[in-house]
């Protein structure tokens, strides 16, 4: 009945054309074709300046304190996996640092999201293994109680499926399911293309009030100019 | 009665010398000269390293989650304004990115300053323009409710009237009222031109508590040496 | 009875050779060291990029917008000191800029770990004088209040003993007791060499599953894989 | 593609005489009987004291500053409802009163819990009518954007689905899968009757050491007893 | 050119008439009818359960850690009046127990409203005397730091002149400007007057969405209704 | 080297006498007495609403997510002591609960201050068992990972020593070094007798302003009256 204490081999990761399509785009793009969903709480940030990531969700639960199924989950990653890691409970440990990176990085994965604490940030750094964390912590960790790998997860506020793709930049993370992934990118395509015409417009000085034809509903909603 | 709805076009802006002379000092020195106020709460963070701005506050009261009075405010922006943008509730989406970071700039606006959330700071750092904000954020907001332009606003807890000068730097925001912007100058660079005295004499390595006559204030109040 | 209104001049410091042996360390390195203790909370950061130091603590206790007690403390401070200084109650004013780095460094202090604010950031990052703080604010404080120097305090949740040696860096801030300063050294060397050994086994490949022998006590714990 | 702008009518609510059940038990006892899983994070309180709740979650996603789709789901509830709110962010406006309250009763509902804030708390607590919420907040609420009823929704970091069983009490608020409640109901009874006999036990003066047999365990993994 | 180390004499406080009948009126009710502004931010909590005041403000600037300017403040108060405190920085300091209570009573106050810490309020509870504030805490605070009284001040995020009307309930903290105290007492009776209306029809079972005529814009705003 | 893995049986309690003379004064009263120190940062609650406890202070120092160190605790209980646990990283898990408290009531214990989070708090209200907690959360705990009995421990920012006295009521949680429990009881009496005459006078209208003599020395910061 509990989702702890299972780790699930198979997986369906998100396709991976689509994936690639996802990291050529940003995260705030992203959200937004989706129809403003799929971010985290703004409350993850990145280990180092600049830290980009785009993958699918090998998902890990852990406990608090504990970091044992970080090393249950190494085995399980696939070329091109983003470790998500989410905790049963708000803690701030440090859950991982380089040599976790070193063995991760080692088993194909291109980064880490993680609810919680990581440590050894200036190796992160030299590494240029992105990493996003809620906090930075030298806390050590004990390898002592089961949590599980690959189960649903709630990471910072949003829900993660193992498979679903992850995009993570300083704007933010957000989560793509699957099965929607490549129209998801379709989408994103297309916003990007809207979005460079009125870049133009708004850079020689146009207004949003007259490019997106405001200037009514504000009237009607009642707004007031005065001297 | 209500402050909301409300756009007002004329505002009386701080002299635009007395700006010039602001913009050479930083935020602990105006808010020093000032009497040690003026600053906002030490929340608002630059989107990006270095970031620095000084100009006339355009203000700009906005919903939780609604950004449409940004593209109002956009209208009212003159050459050397900084928006200033304030909420009605705390919420930390993300109001302003690249877009309307590419309009004010077209309009003259130096900046911008807002107890809410921004996205593409990557961007933003690409552009150099300078934004202070309580949070990053991909969350995209709507275009629904009435908010005002140029009235007085209480942004992280500062009181900003429309026309004061604003001055951000990495220590933090600070507000200058408009009519006493010059003489706020004036104190400043009285204060700059006394620390300089004072950091000779410190960096030879004479004490604060000879320098500023502490001890006999200190025995006074019973401060006692033990060995 | 209070520990109010004290400066104690002489204290011991821990031994310099065992100082300059922790400094080769990182933090998270000497936290495992001393048996995962020592950490403040994740709660002070650099105030500049890279900031580092180690040395030891000479304390203060200061009162909430007030930093007379950092000018007593200028007067103690002896070639190799850390200024570690808390606050009798929680506050993040500007307790400390330029000025005082100046005349901290004129007198042999390495660095500033402060449960509080500070300012002149960006001066303080062209001096590269490394400072430690929970919050950036331009506050100015005052200088009315006795606190007292070299007691024993508590700086975000680490007791500190004048003379214990600090060592802080960008994964935090570790307090090492002046009398186990050099057993810890020993030990951290020890776990630098053995990390030196997994992290090449890591990077070829291998799993801590395996390294660390945990697959007996993983299916003891009931861990279940499935499909 | 998007959750937002959808209301579902017919959902699948939990079994009835299993609903019937779990209200007999506390949310402590449940979330252990769940294998120490389904609990929001403690930061929804309720509105009076002892307020308490058990139903099936009738969900909303409402967007900030915004109650309209609370006003939809009113339509939407059955007798033996919780209204169960969550946000597309952050916030903590007064999405909730007494009118609705009126109303939401008047359709059958038992109770509301929202990751947001709520007002008219005295009134709330005069009508009897249970609430746990994130904050108490007078500040009003508009009517213009589109949210979602009934679709599955991440509050205060737990996983609701329509249809789920939501227990409150003053130790949080768990949710049980609607599948699995008559099973959780069934190993709550026997977790209680378990705790029943060992409290027994306890007070007589018996220890836990030996009740649950752990002297083995604590010296195995070395504690030691030192005078 | 500070607005510290003043004491403003001579306010114009709201009229009387006006204050009384807007004691009449909740929080909320008093929010809504200006417009859903002038509440502070929900940190202010009564110091005891059923807490509820309503009265002239008197206004007081603290400095951090001192509570100097209470006693000033206790010779300018007025029957009726609220003393209402603001700091020049975050401080959760015990500003005020039940002796500045005993005191504030005896000059006329009815209350007190603080963005910081008090103390004794189990006192405060026995006496009856309202208090709101930010934090419950016993640190005692000094006398040795000019502020202000009198003087426009920024109170967990709400403006406040002296002499305006300050109303607090278990729903928060609201200010109505002296100027508008009546049309707003008028604007509060309207609303009442109409939400009892309202509260019978919800009673009876109608639903929101056809007494406020919502569903033709739910449809127009795209709102979809699936099985 | 490390305190953790560590019982200590034998630990001085503080004089019984004095602790009896202590439990006669509030909270405010004993931090003043003290020189206003001993305090807890006020984020310790009562579990339910007049909980008051004073006694000698057993500490337990727990890990994250784990309560096993509470029943070796329990075992070294001894009548008067209060548990007071402190936690090697913030964390919020319910490590104790009914169960608990009967046992270490059977033992002898008057009460709880954890800094972490507490459940069953309505069993606990029906027990009158006294509680002060960081928070309520029903979160379970395993027992898997050493922490300690009777070490120093720092407990919401407050040092404890095993056998300190230890006061806590509505104002927050104060600790009495064991070695000056006797004189501080002395010094808190005077107080109380000292602020019996001052409510008489401040009841009578008298004025701080002249009981404590400040008008000299406000005039000569420089306050200035104004009208």
């Amino acid at each position: 009945m509990s989702p702890l204490g299972i780790v699930k081999r198979n997986i369906r990761r998100a396709d991976r054309a689509a994936v690639d399509r996802l990291s050529a785009f940003g995260v705030a793009t992203i959200h937004e074709a989706m129809g403003r969903v799929g971010l985290t709480q703004p409350v993850l940030k990145p280990a180092w300046p600049g830290a980009r990531l785009c993958g699918t969700a090998l998902t890990v639960l852990l406990q608090p304190g504990d970091n044992w199924m970080m090393h249950v989950a190494a085995e399980q990653i696939q070329p091109g996996d983003v470790v998500l890691a989410a905790c049963t409970t708000d803690n701030a440990d440090g859950f991982f640092g380089d040599l976790l990176a070193t063995s991760f990085r080692a088993r194909g994965a291109v980064g880490l999201v993680i609810d919680g604490g990581v440590r050894d940030v200036a190796e992160l750094h030299g590494m240029r293994f992105p990493v996003f964390a809620r906090a930075v912590h030298a806390k050590g960790t004990v390898k002592a109680t089961l949590g599980s790998v690959n189960v649903t997860v709630v990471c910072a506020g949003a829900i993660v499926e193992p498979g679903d793709v992850v995009v993570a930049d300083d704007d933010g993370v957000v989560i793509v399911p699957a099965a929607i992934a490549a129209e998801v990118a379709e989408a994103a395509a297309r916003r990007e293309a809207n979005e460079e015409a009125k870049r133009a417009r708004l850079a020689a000085g146009e207004l949003g009030l007259d490019i997106y034809d405001m200037r009514g509903k504000l009237a009607q909603a009642g707004l007031r100019y005065i001297d």
